[in-house]
């Protein structure tokens, strides 16, 4: 299988590692970062375009566009792991647009153009007979979107909610062991480089958000936008609220929430029962699926990560290569 | 697309409930129990066989076997959901091969035959060009078979480890919670009809053994059975072992492990933090899965039941529906 790959940062290089290390059957024939790409039918040197990158270069030839390598690359699948752009989801959302109708299909971490236009991406790929998957965009190594699409096929879900965000659950971890105040933790968590310089778009709980609109556009069948969601953040939290909650054998998580039936999608800072399965430390994510058949399920993993949200984009790439891809 | 279902017992009748209840475009088209059965092309009433059933009489007619069901009915797929056996994997055993030389898809629940021949029977499905699936084999209504070889199908497995039992566990639960003994335990269990009335296939870890001979058989390559598991139950652990570990903000679980490059399976109690996210309370089944990619994966849900159970199974069947029945 031919891909091409948009982005050459953590998830990108990942990728490439990944396809180094293993024998998946992967080709890549196209490849681009912000500032440079490379074409090549035959195969690009990963190796060679790995080094180059990560010794400060660019991994191609600054006369080569992401949109060249778009339009003009040979590729089976569209790679698009370019930094999400929650906004207008450009230019990722075009990319997307040009790879379907050229009839490729699409596998993406990029949360922006799924949250922003996931039924006109759908249709469209529906249109060229080819796949559009997203599970990178959710909770990154846990295979969420691949359960709720496949195992639980048969149900219908009535909740789902979580611990969607693993900088806000860092946060909140060591505010609790060690009484830290918000602004220390947020300090701890940009020194082991878990926040932005900018932590607000985790913070305020806008990516949580973000991951309930592409839940529930995509899966639940929803249409719903970020502005839809009813959201706290976690940055008014003091370590005698989750002194009070430890008392109670309680702590604060950051709870992502939708109930379908009610139309509702909220994130904010909830008082949860230790014991309860979503209590997960660090940077983790956690999940619990409410459904008719199965009961509550939870899922839990690691929601970030080079090689964690690689998995999920091979996850989805060998999805592909194993149904439609033919003598390739 | 027509199934035929053999085994009407908890199982089965949650199938055949879901598939009253909800649009799954199937029709059940032969059906059988232990003493009777019924082939009807045009679809069976499976309302009125359920009323049949559960006011205490046959399904269908005496003069229809389950082998008559299997070589003579009209259908796509094969639902096997009688009782496991674990010693020679009959009847199932032979009904399965003879489903799959007709050239059908077979879902089973059924352990025994997956544990004990999955080999051949994979090899069968391939020769004929069909799907065997068994998801409901292990841990109920968790989609852990889907995730291991869909979402998560790029990874290597290094260790994979669990809550296998829900009778053990609400035996455990209930001995820490309430200072039982075990046998106090036991007798709730069996009142509330988690445990059987001779419990030891469920406490000497036999059934959490067979869940991992079937997942290091048919995910992780292994060629096992139930003699390479090593095993210990929980009838000798006293309410004073629990306290012990209570004391250690721990607590006691049956946690069976498969390590692949060690070639280890083993079923023991052991200690295990309360923080751990394995350490669920009554008879939820949880797993741990650790990979090369995605990190350390836990799944959690209900490790039994008829309507989970069927969830597992109504899973299979669409996704060989989606996929490779046309025309039904």
């Amino acid at each position: 299988m031919r891909i091409a790959i948009l982005g050459f940062g953590s998830v990108g290089r990942g990728i490439a590692r990944a396809i180094l290390a293993k024998n998946l059957d992967i080709t890549v024939t196209g490849l681009a970062d912000s500032r440079s790409g490379v074409i090549d039918p035959a195969g690009i040197d990963i190796a060679a375009a790995l080094a180059k990158k990560e010794g400060g270069g660019p991994c191609g030839s600054p006369d080569v566009s992401p949109a060249d390598v778009v339009a003009k690359a040979d590729y089976d699948v569209l790679v698009e792991v370019t930094p999400t752009n929650v906004e207008d989801g450009e230019p990722a959302l075009g990319h997307m647009r040009a790879a379907l109708r050229r009839q490729k299909h699409v596998v993406t971490s990029n949360k922006g153009p799924i949250a922003l236009a996931y039924p006109e991406l759908r249709d469209l790929a529906a249109a060229n007979g080819v796949f559009l998957k997203y599970e990178a965009t959710v909770c990154g190594a846990i295979p969420l979107i691949h359960a709720m699409q496949e195992g639980l096929a048969g149900n219908t879900i009535s909740r789902l909610y979580g611990v969607f965000n693993g900088t806000c659950n860092y946060i909140l971890t060591r505010m609790a062991e060690d009484s830290l105040t918000y602004e220390q933790a947020l300090a701890e968590a940009r020194e082991l480089g878990y926040a932005e310089a900018d932590p607000t778009y985790d913070v305020e709980g806008i990516d949580a958000g973000v991951k309930l609109v592409i839940l529930a556009n995509t899966i639940l069948d929803m249409r719903t936008t970020l502005d839809d969601v009813e959201r706290t953040g976690i940055t008014l939290l003091t370590p005698e609220a989750l002194r009070l909650a430890e008392d109670q054998d309680c702590t604060i998580r950051l709870i992502g929430e939708i109930v379908p039936e009610a139309g509702v999608l909220r994130v904010s800072p909830r008082i949860v029962a230790k014991a309860h399965p979503l209590v997960v430390e660090g940077t983790l994510n956690a999940v619990t699926v409410g459904t008719d058949l199965a009961g509550d399920l939870t899922f839990i993993g690691k929601g970030a990560g080079s090689m964690e949200t690689a998995s999920a984009v091979i996850g989805d790439l060998l999805y592909i290569r194993d149904r439609h891809v033919q003598g390739s």
